[in-house]
């Protein structure tokens, strides 16, 4: 396995190890001949490759999702690495490498995530909350272990939506401990519901696209009439099943932002706010881990296009 | 019963008829005593009452959705008619008055509202479609015929939401003769069923306020989620259920109009647009009707606050 | 003549034929040879092409509006087709093409159009409308049966301008039906002018561009000047001179969009309307036609830059 | 005639003098009887009126663009000063007052102003742009020496356009000094012509409102096609006739203010950005002489509702 | 003092107590007597009321900021409650009342208050960032203490702007914990500097209206300001400095919001997020404390016009 | 030294002279072999350059700021030149060049524009104002003369800061002469110090770029506070120094364009409007000096990407 990552690669460097096709797409060379541009990614980022004079077998080998072993070298085209193949050849089963191990994964096991969301459910003192909450966890159990939290931007990584849920709940556990008013049962069922939605949204774990469904409906109103579905199925009326499909619908906060109707709960507020603060931290955290103190991040898209500095200072007095 | 109409009195005008309560809220004068001001109205329009000095007994006969009959006089209160009281009793048995001769209605009845709705269900060649547009309209056909299509703007009386639907379905139907490229069945079912939310979102037909549901959910993901249900229960699946909510969903066009997808099917695309179309021609019909030619319109909010003319040349040549 | 179109061509596929050249633009290779960029079109749709170490002569001779005999090879350039030329030479009289041959066309005959056009203006009552618009149907005539409706995104084609008025007409003459108090008088006038600007506003029919008035005053402005003149021409006077200026200089809706006043008469709303409904029903035709069942569209900019899906199911239950 | 000005009445004050009529509307008290609201004005200001128990004759008197001679009281209503009418009778000819003394005026003679027009005139050296100016200048002598510049906000006086051109006159002979690379004729032109399209728009010089052209059309698509017709009567042909159009179709800056095309000449940015200050320029002067070092003028609604400071320290050193 | 609270009072009550003069507003009434209209308040509220016939003394007496015992009765007027009063008389020494016992004050002392931001300053680490925060604490510290974090909206009341940073360290304590990566030192300076230029921009503590710099500068860029002038009298200089003053400026969030720099640290995009929790958790808290379960709010304009439920359900479960 | 400079290079041509190099950027070709790209320019402009297969000595030698004497051809690579670089040799002592042979510089020379600004000074009356300002110019008086306004699209060269200064103040003498209200002082002082606080907001004058100040803080903010400071340091005190802050502050105009306060002064309403036409003036000027009579300009981005048009007539008639 990939002892040091594409990430840590610079121009000029050979490299030689396996990797994990993300996507593969055929062109036509001005010579006339075929030729494969491949994304290909391990656990520390990715690289475009052109895979030059592709044999129609090539074609048929080198597909999506798939691992390979990569001779080559580091080249830069219009400011971006780029991976120039020398020889190229599909893992076997004796090379002892699986698709898992090239990809980004939440630092914090399944096992410890598991066991906050069910601890979170477990304080619930409202019995209609807390039981379709657990039903929707009982069902997607597997799903919600290793999903991204989204395509891009923030918890893309496997196992990122269990990530993202497991901190919001320990935001919601502090905001709780600082303004006693807020209802702890509706914000809890409300952040592990919240993006629930995008186990159908999305089309798997380690290479997500959108679904039919998740293009023309979209996750928050999947959820909202999944949640009435289960509500009947368990037997539970009242105004809890309402409160709980309002907190989905509206937690993104804005019409124009995907929420039909604006949080109207103080919990949904919350809730919102919570989800906010959480994937800035993530997007946030990433992004300044890869400068060095004294420079400015590359530009964030999901943070209004703005480059974030990271001071000198702050490596003197705090750990 | 009233001959003539509170839209038809002139300021200065004695009135003396029966009246259909709207509201009823207590006040009190600034000589300290209590007071009602009641919003009375009859088919042809609404007027601001004052019932100066009321008795307890006089607040608990004049409420909401009573009949009334009133002797008093039409004056002016900053710049808008106001009927003062002289006298007032409650509607007897005996007088063979009835709310629902105090409302507006749609010009078209109610038998043969639902005959054309049957008959584009008829017409329908995709079951699928067909049967959950039939299921619906069997469950709710009262609701259908007799609720308004909104609060205010348009349609806004007694049966205008079977009213714009079969507006709605005539256009369609036309659509379809010029662009043969649409799926009649998708945009039938589309138009039938839109609004149908609204029959949960609206607490009635006399006097409709949005029910909580309606407030914190909307009518648009309760319809939804209601298409599922009923698409499980008559055991249909496939594209024809996520299509038919898409549909639904985007009718409104924009994410900042409450639709989380905008239109991204031909038939959802022309739904919108019938929409508008019928929404717009109701609202400009019944703002030119109170106008003379030569004249401008009131200011209409829900058409960007325009104020229309209507010109003086259409009656000499047009029949 | 062209038997198959550049349309149907795969990467890779020889090309052997006559294509008009739509425009060329000169290039310095990094050999320092001279080159020209070819953008070439046949009734089915363009490529790019290159034509590498070009002379003088071909300078002279490949230019904007001619025809060429072109043989070489579909390669494929950053994801876009492109066709490497290996040889060419200019169409010559006896090889019996023509221009006209290699632009898109309306689906419907110029005498098809005229006579809808002419039949419209026959059923009008009003003499004041009627005269101006027959007037500028006689003036414009040959342009008007020839201009494209738009350089881009709709009606785009030879005799676009015309089918995107018969188009509206048929569907103003649905809307007169199901909405009587229309007056279709000032709606046709509206339909057949409100455009004609255009006339002036572009170059010409087969590769047009923006006229130096286009550009600086806009066919809007233009328009309402020339209604202006002719109906001071005729010697009319009156309200349906002011009414017909204000239909074509509200037709686009908002002034953002260059309407400096919004529609304020009801078949000015009407026009607006019925212009939007057939501009997108015409894209939308046209891009759902390139795609099959179950897939997307390409993002179209007009729009909203919104891809539209084409249902699998359709096919099974409509004709 | 009245010495002081309604302005400088306090509350409390008793008043006795003539005022002009701007608006009288009729109302029905709470006690049944009618009554007159007058907006009264003279060369300071506006007053609005009561006149409890206006008689039939009352009503046929006191009517909008009448002079009449009121004793009464300065009292308050709602935070805005009201007068009370204790008396009142209509002027006669032997009052010696007439209406032109009760409105606002330009603080510059209409000799003076049509002296500067002309002057400007005659500087002009292009013959074309020269002959189209003069010939409008002559056609409406009488309506631009004396029409305000616009309804309200800025220039809303007798005289008020004139007064504006002249000192846009001004602004463009200094900005030629400093930048010589603009073409004073074309500026010239556009700053006599831009506006006088509102001698169209609006009603007349003392109680202004808009005609039914100016509503439907505007005063810029008016002024187009005029600048055409008079090309055409004159003779004159050429890219000056466009330009001039130009300029006054893109005054106002952008499609939101009413200009379906932005300034796309130097000339026409620059006429742009005069006419702008001179507006704003009028309008702080003028709120600005209402209020007293120290103080804030009222918030101003075309001065995006900003309310400006006046400085204590102005006095002391500029003169 | 007064027992109950104005708050608790209905219409039709009489009422006899101290208040606390907010503002005093000179009108003359329609039989051309003067009167006053006096915002008064207690600790629970304010109410309207109105002294008919006031005299020149009472003209004198009643002035904002001073106390008085007033006897009348609570009607309405228009909706609203409106004291009419009776009898009227200023406070005096003897009675025993004192102003800051009318005004809303925060839930926690000014002690602890002031103990909380001492531990937080002690526990920062960085001696530049300390030694800042600290002076700025020392010089301000009795305005500090007392001044409201705003005008509206949230912590309108005596001490709201301690209450208001206090409730934030605690935030930003939890979300240090939380987020590792966090600089403490410099989100403990910014939370407790971020308002600080309100103690300039605002007048005082119990009727606070904005001050002259504080119309014309505003209390970022003053603050901004004094920052850099604190650092150079305690001759402290470097990147500190800096993000202290881009912490404060950029608090906002954006241009528009009155921030020329958006947040452009980790720190700073979560001082403006913990800024916005504990505003929108106070304002949300007070308004749902005024309705009772299955209500909704009045509209909240600083939470975009929203008007929230409290659910019924969350008394079952939840303390 | 270059006699023609690279503006009027055509493609093809051969280039033989001295250039200043920009910027230099290292890539890797897909031959493996490393390269610089170079931004060269002269007076006249900027051009592209590569230099293929560059040695590591080539890396040091070939750096920003330097100047290289530079053989080789103009090519052209997509749709832009380049200039394909043949031989390259660093300039030395002996070729008699030096860098500020190689920018643009204003028209107008550093003592000219001296003499402006301290005739100005002069002419002002209020001594607080007058002090400040020459204080700045005193202490910047170096920076002031060279630097530019603006990284780019107006007075982007050298001395442009103190052009735009002395072309601002010109403009304002002329307004002070149209309306004498102004208050000269405080315009003259609001116009030399506005753009001040870019001299620490950019990096130097031959290739600015942005402080990490001038990023977190930028150049308004800046400026206040240093304003602020001088006067402390003069002992001045008093309106004259919050009105000058508030020039300053806000001379952009709007929130969203970096001023947290809009004018609210008559004198700074001027200040914005004044550098608004004298911004546009210059980028006009010099985009019209690039094209033909009866050509349009390129798109300018700063003038919200219009495309101006130059016309045929201006010749004939004006000097």
């Amino acid at each position: 396995m990939n002892q040091k990552g594409i990430r840590h690669h610079q121009i000029g460097d050979t490299f030689d190890d396996f990797m994990l096709i993300k996507s593969a797409t055929k062109g036509v060379a001005s010579n006339g001949k075929p030729f494969l541009t491949l994304i290909l990614r391990d656990q520390t980022g990715e690289i475009e490759a052109k895979l030059w004079e592709a044999t129609k077998e090539d074609e048929q080998t080198f597909v999506a999702e798939e691992l390979a072993r990569i001779f080559g070298e580091v080249n830069q085209f219009r400011g971006k690495p780029q991976l120039k193949i020398q020889s190229i050849r599909p893992a076997q089963t004796t090379d002892g490498v699986k698709p898992s191990d090239f990809v980004e994964k939440a630092p914090v096991s399944e096992e410890d995530l598991m066991e906050r969301i069910t601890e979170a459910i477990f304080e619930m003192k409202n019995p209609n909350l807390q039981r379709i909450t657990r039903q929707f966890v009982k069902v997607y159990q597997e799903a919600l272990l290793t999903y991204p939290a989204a395509v891009k931007n923030h918890h893309e990584y496997v196992s990122g939506l269990a990530h993202h849920i497991v901190s919001m709940l320990n935001l919601a556990k502090q905001f709780k401990a600082l303004y006693p008013e807020l209802d702890q049962d509706l914000l809890y069922a409300g952040i592990i519901l919240h993006d629930l939605g995008k186990l159908k949204e999305l089309s798997g774990v380690t290479a997500p696209s959108y679904t039919l469904e998740g293009k023309l409906i979209g996750h928050i109103p999947m959820m909202v009439e999944e949640i009435g579905t289960v509500a009947k199925e368990l037997g539970i009326e009242g105004e809890e099943v309402t409160m709980l499909q309002h907190m989905v619908l509206s937690h993104h906060g804005k019409a124009e932002w995907g929420s039909p109707k604006p949080p109207l709960l103080r919990e949904a507020e919350m809730l919102h706010l919570i989800d906010l603060i959480d994937a800035k931290m993530n997007m946030l955290n990433r992004a300044l881990d890869k400068v060095q103190p004294g420079e400015f991040t590359e530009r964030m898209f999901a943070m209004d296009n703005r480059s974030f500095y990271k001071p000198l200072f702050t490596d003197h007095y705090t750990d």
